[in-house]
C-alpha cells in the first residue's frame, strides 16, 4: 500500500459545492497528491489549500494524473470522458460525479456505478466510474437488499419521502435559493414522480412500485429519507435490521441503529450514512417505516467519490473519508 | 351585527405560542374586548397589549365573559369546563385548544368539534367547542371531501407526510428544542404511526388506511403535508381540485391553487390553509399527491379558534383573522 | 378625509423586497387605490393582489397617479423622476425609495428628504420626496434629537455597529447571498467606514466624528443598530430617554423603551422602530450603549414611505402601517 | 515523542456543548486514551465513542489520569481542583475550561492562564491551568502585540462589538434559547459594559479604556469580534498585519489575512482564530477595524484546551486540533 499523497488527482469543476467538497476530503487523504482544480471563473485564485491555485480546464494535466474527479454541470462531463478515454495508451481513472454516465442516462454501458458498498469490485477495474446521485445512494442502500431478499410487498405501493439541504441544488445563483427565500420556509417539488434520480434508482430495482417525493429544507446540507415501505406478513422491522446488520457489517460508511430512526445531525458533516427502520401501528398489512440520515455532499457525492478512488487504488474503503 | 368591541372574552393560558397568538388576533379583532389573560409565571407584568397584563387564573372573572379561551397544556382544560360549565345558570362559552375534548379523546361528547368550515353550525349553539389539532386540520380540511364523495382508493394505503415548525410542540423548555439542537437538523417522529392525532383524524375518516408520519422542521412556524394518495381510477388531479374548488367556494380560509403543490410560507404568518394537488406520473394504480400549507398557530389553532369565536356570535368566518 | 381606496397610487418597480412591501403597505391601506405595479420580468403574472396583474413600466400611467413609488434599483430613479416632473402641468406627487435623491447623493436639492417624524410638513408639500435609507433611519432618528440638544461629546468617536437581514441587499441573485453562503455565517462589511450611507446621516447630522460598522446577519429581515456614545459629563441614560420621550411622545411609529435595549423581533414585520439606552459602566468619560431595532423593509422602507403617503395626504401618520 | 494514545485523560463534564467538544478533539488526538467521561445525567448512556459510556463522577477514577479536563459549569470546578490537587502526592494535570481560575477570578494566583500563544511555557509545567474564556480569546490574541507595542492610543475608547452562536450560552434548557426565540432575531446583551469577561481582559491588558458590547447571534457556533481601535497617528492597518504576522508566524492555530476582515465560517468548525485588519476613513484621529474569527467551541475552549494538553505534554501545538 502505497500511502505518500503520491498518487496524482485532479478535480474538474472545483468551486461548486461538491468540488469543494471533494477538495477537502482528497486534501486530507494520505494517499493523493493535488494536481490540480479548474475554475473557469476563479482560474488564479488561491484554492485555500497549500501550494494550490484554481487553474484553467487543461486537458493535458488531466491526461497526467492517475485519477480524475469530474465534478461539472450535469451534461458537462461527456466531452471530458470522450476526450481522456478515447485516445487509447494510457488514460486517466475517471470518477465522474455529474449524472452524465448513470444508469438510466442512456450513457451507462460505458461506465460501473459507483454504488461502493454494492459495486466495489468492478469499479476498482473501471476506466469509468459513474458516481450514484445523492438521493438513490439513501435509497438504494437501504432498499436494495430489502427488494433483492424479497422484504418488499411487489403489489402494494413504497413511498419515498425525501428532503434535502439547498447545497444539493448547487453553488449556482438562482433567485429561489437566495437566503431569504428559503430560510422558515419548506416546499415539495419533483412534480409528481417525475424527479430525474427515479431512472436511477428503477435500474437497480427494477420496474417497482414507488413513488418518491423530495423536499427542499431549509438547512445548507444533508438528506433525510423517510420510506414507507409495506413488506410481505411475517416481516418486520426487527428483520430489516438484522439484514441491513448482516450486509453491512463491515462496512464503515455505514450505521445500522439498533433503534429509531436517524436525524440529520447524525450525519451531517460526514461521510457515513444511518439506517434505521420502525414497525408502523394499525395499519391493515404490515408496513415498516425506514429512516436514512446522510450528508448530500459526503457519502451523497464526495464521500462516496472518494470511496471508489479507494476502490480503484486498491486501498481500504474509509481511507481519508470522516467516519 | 355588534362590532363596537364589545364582547367580553378571556384568555386562559396566555404566554404559549397558542396564547400569544390568540392574544394577537383578538386584540385586533373589531368584536372582542379582552377581559383578561392569565399566566401563572407572569401575573402582573405586561402583555404587550395596551391595559392589559398578565393576571393569576381566576374562575370568577371567567365566569363573567362571554367566550373564554382555553389555551393551556393538554390535560389541564379538563377543571375548568367542569367548573365553568358545571354549575347550570349562565356559563360563558368555551373554546378549548387543547386535546382534551377532541374526538377520541375519551370526552368529545361533551364538545363540539370545531373543524369550522363542516360544523361552524353546530359551533353556532355549543357551549363547549374542541377547536382540531393542527396536523388534523390539514389532513381533514384536504382529504374530507374526497372520503365522503369516494374519491379514495380504500384498499390502498394513504400516506401522509408531515412536517411542523418548532412552535408546535411548546413553549415549555425542552433541551432537545434549543437552537442549537434545532438549527440544521431534521427529524421524524410519532414512533411508526401512533402519534394522537390520528385518533382525531380517524374519528372523522372512519377507520381508514392511512399512514401519518409527522417531522420537526428547523422552523418556527408552518406546517406543511404532501399527501400520497392512491385514488380510484378514472380519478385524477383536475377532479379532486374540481370538488375542493366546490366545497370551499365561498370559504375565505381555504385557498385552492389552480396549478402545483403550496410552499410553507404561502400560508406562514395567515390564518390560510391553502391546497394543491399532482398526479404522479409511473405508477400501476392513479395516484394524487396533495399537499396543504398552514400556520400551525393560525389556521392550525388560534385562527381556527377565533373562526370559531365568529361561529358563536354569528359573525362572518374572516373577521379578525389574517386570510 | 377621504378615505374610501380613492387615491390612485402606482409602484414602480414592485417584484424587489422593498417593491413587494410597499404593495402590501398599499393594498391594506384604506385610502389607496392600486393602479399598477410594474415588473419587467414579470409583466402579465399575478401579483397577489386580487385584480392586478405586474404589467410593463409605463410613463403615461404614472403620469395618470395622484403619487408614484419608485421602488428601482439605485441610480434608476431619475429618469423617472426627470420626465414625471420635468413637464410642467399636472404631476404626480413622488416618493422615491432609491438613493438617488437622499442627502449627499447630489441631487438632494431636487427633494424634500423624508425623515417622517422630522420633516413631515416639507413633506406634505413637496413634488419629490427622497425616503431615507435604512441604517440612516436608526442612526437619525435615535441620534438626531441628542445632537441636536448637545447631548453628544463632540470630541469622542461615536461607533455606530449595525447588522442588517439579507433582504437588504435585495432581490437580484447573488452568489454571496445563497442560503449555504449565509447560513450559520455572519460578516462586517463596508470597507472601513465607507458605506455611503454616511453621506445621508452627515448631512443631517454635521460632521460628525462617527464610525459606521455594517454587518450581515443570517436573518431575512430586520436590523438592529448598538450605538457606543460618549456623552458629557452629566448627562447619562435616564437623560436621553426623557429627550427621546419627550421629542417622540406623539409619534405611533416610534416606540421608547422604558428599560435595556430592544431585540430584533421587537420590530420585525412592523413599521415601528424601537428606541432604547443604557448607561456603560467603568469607562474613563461618560458613555451611553443606544440600542435601535426596525424592520430594514418597514420603518426601514416600506412603512416610512406609507408614513410619507400619509403626509402628502394630510392623513394621520400610522394609517395604514403596522405600529 | 510519545504518540500511542498512551496518556491518560479523563473529562468532567462530558455532555455539555464543551464537554462534547472536547471529547470529539481528545478521540481523534493522537496521544490521547480517553479513560473516562462523566455525566450524571447520562451516566451508562453510550458515548458515541467505541467502548467510552459516559460514567458518575469519580474522584479516584480522576486522579489516576495523566491528565484531567474540567467542562463543568462556573463554580463547579473548585472542589474538584482542591481535592485533586490539594493532597499532595502525584496529582493529575488539570486543564480547568470554566472562569473559576481565570484572571480576575480571585482564584487566578492558584493557576496558570493558558492563552496559549502567549503563555505556552508556563502551562508546560502548571499544575493548574485556566482555559481563557470565549470572548478573551479574541480580544487577547488580537489587543495583546498592539497593547505591548503601544500601538493604541490610550486616551480614546476601544469599542469591542461581539457576537456569539448559542452554545456559548451553554446546553442547560432556557426559554429564550429555544428555536423559536432564537431564530430570526438578534440582540445585544451585558448589561452595559458589565459582562464578567471584562476582568479577564483587563487583568492582560491593564486598565484600559475598552468598551464591550456581546450580542445573541442566530447561529449555533462562532464569535465573530468587529473591534474599533483608536490608534496613534502614524499607525495603520498596514502596521498591525505586519505585528500581527511576526508575532504569530510560526503559529498554526492563528491565521492573520493579507486583506480584509474574516467572516464567520472562516473559522466554524475549526481550532484556528482568523485576524484581519482595514483602516478607517473619515475619523478625527486614525482609527482601525480590526475582525476576528474564532469557533467560541474550537479555538475558544475546546481547542485551546488542546493547545494546552500539548504544551504540557511537550507535543507541537497543532496535534490533535483542526487547523
Amino acid at each position: 500500500m502505497q500511502m505518500n499523497k503520491n498518487t496524482a488527482v485532479g478535480v474538474v469543476g472545483a468551486t461548486g459545492y461538491t468540488g469543494q467538497e471533494v477538495l477537502t476530503l482528497l486534501e486530507g487523504h494520505p494517499g493523493a497528491r493535488l494536481e490540480f482544480a479548474t475554475s473557469r471563473s476563479q482560474a488564479g485564485e488561491p484554492t485555500g489549500i497549500e501550494g494550490l491555485v484554481y487553474s484553467d480546464p487543461d486537458m493535458d494535466r488531466a491526461r497526467d494524473c492517475d485519477v480524475v474527479f469530474l465534478c461539472l454541470p450535469h451534461g458537462k462531463a461527456v466531452p471530458w470522458v470522450e476526450s481522456l478515454l478515447g485516445r487509447g495508451g494510457e488514460a486517466p481513472r475517471i470518477i465522474d460525479l455529474t449524472a452524465d454516465h448513470r444508469p438510466g442516462s442512456g450513457r451507462e454501458s460505458a461506465a460501473v456505478y459507483g454504488l461502493n458498498e454494492w459495486y466495489r469490485d468492478s469499479v476498482a477495474d473501471a476506466p469509468l466510474v459513474a458516481n450514484p446521485g445523492c438521493y438513490p445512494t439513501g435509497m438504494l442502500l437501504s432498499l436494495m437488499p430489502l427488494f433483492r431478499e424479497g422484504l418488499v410487498d411487489p403489489a402494494r405501493l413504497t413511498v419515498v419521502n425525501a428532503a434535502s439541504g439547498v447545497t444539493g441544488a448547487g453553488r449556482a445563483p438562482r433567485p429561489d435559493l437566495l437566503f431569504a427565500e428559503v430560510a422558515g420556509n419548506f416546499r415539495a417539488y419533483g412534480g409528481g414522480n417525475r424527479h430525474r434520480h427515479l431512472r436511477e434508482v428503477r435500474s437497480e430495482l427494477g420496474e417497482v412500485e414507488i413513488l418518491f417525493q423530495p423536499h427542499l429544507l431549509p438547512v445548507s446540507r444533508g438528506i433525510l429519507e423517510t420510506i414507507v415501505l409495506p413488506v410481505p406478513e411475517g416481516i418486520d422491522a426487527d428483520r430489516i435490521r438484522g439484514l441491513w446488520a448482516t450486509r453491512y457489517r463491515d462496512e464503515p460508511a455505514i450505521t445500522v441503529r439498533e433503534s429509531g430512526l436517524p436525524e440529520l445531525r447524525d450525519a451531517v458533516g460526514t461521510d457515513r450514512i444511518s439506517l434505521g427502520v420502525e414497525d408502523a401501528a394499525d395499519t391493515r398489512g404490515p408496513v415498516c417505516v425506514l429512516g436514512v440520515a446522510f450528508d448530500n455532499l459526503g457519502k451523497g457525492a464526495a464521500g462516496q467519490a472518494v470511496q471508489n478512488f479507494n476502490a480503484i487504488m486498491k486501498w481500504p474503503t474509509e481511507l481519508g473519508i470522516r467516519c
